[in-house]
């Protein structure tokens, strides 16, 4: 299967809309040390496919069919990216996992320190909620933008995202088991998914039928990311990806390929892919159709 | 001046009230990874004051004159601790301050690592937007709730207290001016501060002249706190203070008694007391006398 132009313009619009929104997360203004801001701007925008952000825009606008209701879900759409862009910069340090390289360029750390990356860190996770705070004035109901705060703490949290990367890193020694890489890659990556899709359900006022079926595709399609990921990692090219290959293996990482062999892979993204689509079909959403191309077009990528 | 016995039981029995509140600040239920929990009560649940989350609880009763309103901001209360903790834990790190003891203890990546201690700051910060969220429960309204979500992101982010950290760690080979002191002791310790009776307040619905006089008692009973630890490294005792005296000496730090002299920084300890405490008594609260009692006590303290 191949992009159809059509979802290639949507992307390729909905990721410079999100550049743009994120230019402006700072506010005018406010007196912010240069070299924090500096610091925060090299990993914020870095680029990258802006997956969570658009996932969160494309959401919002499947509940109502309106292109404008995606409008009120930018501020969530911003605040995920600033999260996603949070950890991993803390991923990177020589403490964690002591990567050098991030999407072709230097890893925030090796150009501004250990302490400045830290604090950045800590600094676009703190801003984060503060971006979702202003999403009243989009006109979104401070009891959504408040279920969307309680969500992301408990996504991108303690059994959530930072949960998962605390199990990851414990579990480097000896992961043996499927169900144990799921778990792990469940929190580290498919919980802030599922959080996107959510936040822009909220944004168009979804119900709960609706919020729920946004939380199975982004966990399902999330899993189905990672696993691919792992896959491009064994037959991926390294001028494709922008990052060396093969580096799994190098590392001698537990990955799905490596515990399942290359075809079971493929299949299983397959297969959680087709869950996903077929949750959301079910949900009463007025315009499921994008999401669901997105979702095939994960399956299908290359880099 | 002496601590009165009323005002002495009372910080007791806050205190108390707190640790309690801190050791249910983790649902039930929730799958977090053991060590992580280790880690983040290792330091949460280590002491202390408890200053920040008591000036909570008692900015929400000088509103109304009503201990049953204080209940109201018991989350907020937590967060704040939670919020100081992470930003202590952080701090403390190799590629920050690299500190070993804390509060007469071994600092928390001593004990589980620096990788764990990443995380385990990063958790609570996370986690305390969960707290704040949930107290629509104690009967908030969602835009007092937001309100605080806003602030705290303002208070403890870019232009409060990471900006402080960041000033703070850029400035260190060579402040020289006491503005330049004074604006980093704002953000990395007063913004918290003020922070704290804010949240108090919004939980007691006060008004925008009451939140304003919180604002700046908090941003003077900050400052002022932290002159005096910097008379108490230089004349206090370790068997008092927990931890040993004259250090920023040994450390070259630049302080407020290395720049002014100790009388002088005695005098502005003072100056900023009665500041803060005549914004209180201006504001109509009902009951203001529990927190003016609260600033003369800090002024006077010898750990």
């Amino acid at each position: 299967m191949t992009t159809s132009v059509g979802l290639h313009n949507y992307l390729q619009e909905q990721r410079d809309r999100v550049e743009t929104a994120l230019h402006h997360v700072f506010p005018q203004g406010w007196p912010i040390p240069s070299k924090l801001r500096e610091a925060m701007d090299y990993s914020l925008l870095a680029g990258g496919k802006r997956l969570r952000p658009i996932l969160a825009l494309a959401a919002a606008e499947a509940v109502t069919g309106k292109e404008e209701t995606s409008l009120r879900a930018e501020s969530f759409a911003c605040a995920v990216e600033m999260i996603h862009t949070y950890s991993l910069i803390h991923d990177d340090l020589p403490a964690m996992d002591n990567d050098d390289y991030r999407r072709g360029r230097l890893t925030n750390h090796k150009v501004f320190g250990d302490a400045m990356a830290i604090l950045a860190g800590d600094g676009l996770l703190t801003h984060a909620f503060y971006v979702i705070s202003q999403a009243t004035k989009s006109g979104v109901p401070a009891a959504r933008v408040l279920a969307v705060v309680e969500e992301l703490a408990t996504y991108a949290g303690l059994s959530g995202m930072v949960g998962g990367q605390v199990d990851d890193m414990l579990g480097e020694q000896g992961i043996t088991a499927l169900e144990q890489l799921e778990k792990i890659h469940l929190h580290k990556t498919s919980d802030l998914i599922a959080f996107s899709l959510r936040a822009g359900g909220h944004a168009a006022e979804a119900d709960d039928k609706q919020l729920e079926a946004f939380g199975l595709f982004g966990r399902n399609v999330g899993l189905a990311f990672q696993i691919q990921d792992d896959i491009l990692d064994l037959t991926g090219t390294e001028e494709k990806l922008g990052k060396p290959v093969r580096s799994d293996e190098r590392q001698e990482k537990v990955t799905y390929p490596y515990l399942l062999g290359l075809d079971a892979s493929r299949k299983r993204v397959a297969s959680l892919t087709k869950e996903a689509n077929e949750a959301l079909l079910q949900a009463g959403l007025v315009m499921p159709g994008r999401l669901v191309e997105i979702a095939e077009h994960l399956l299908d990528r290359d880099h």
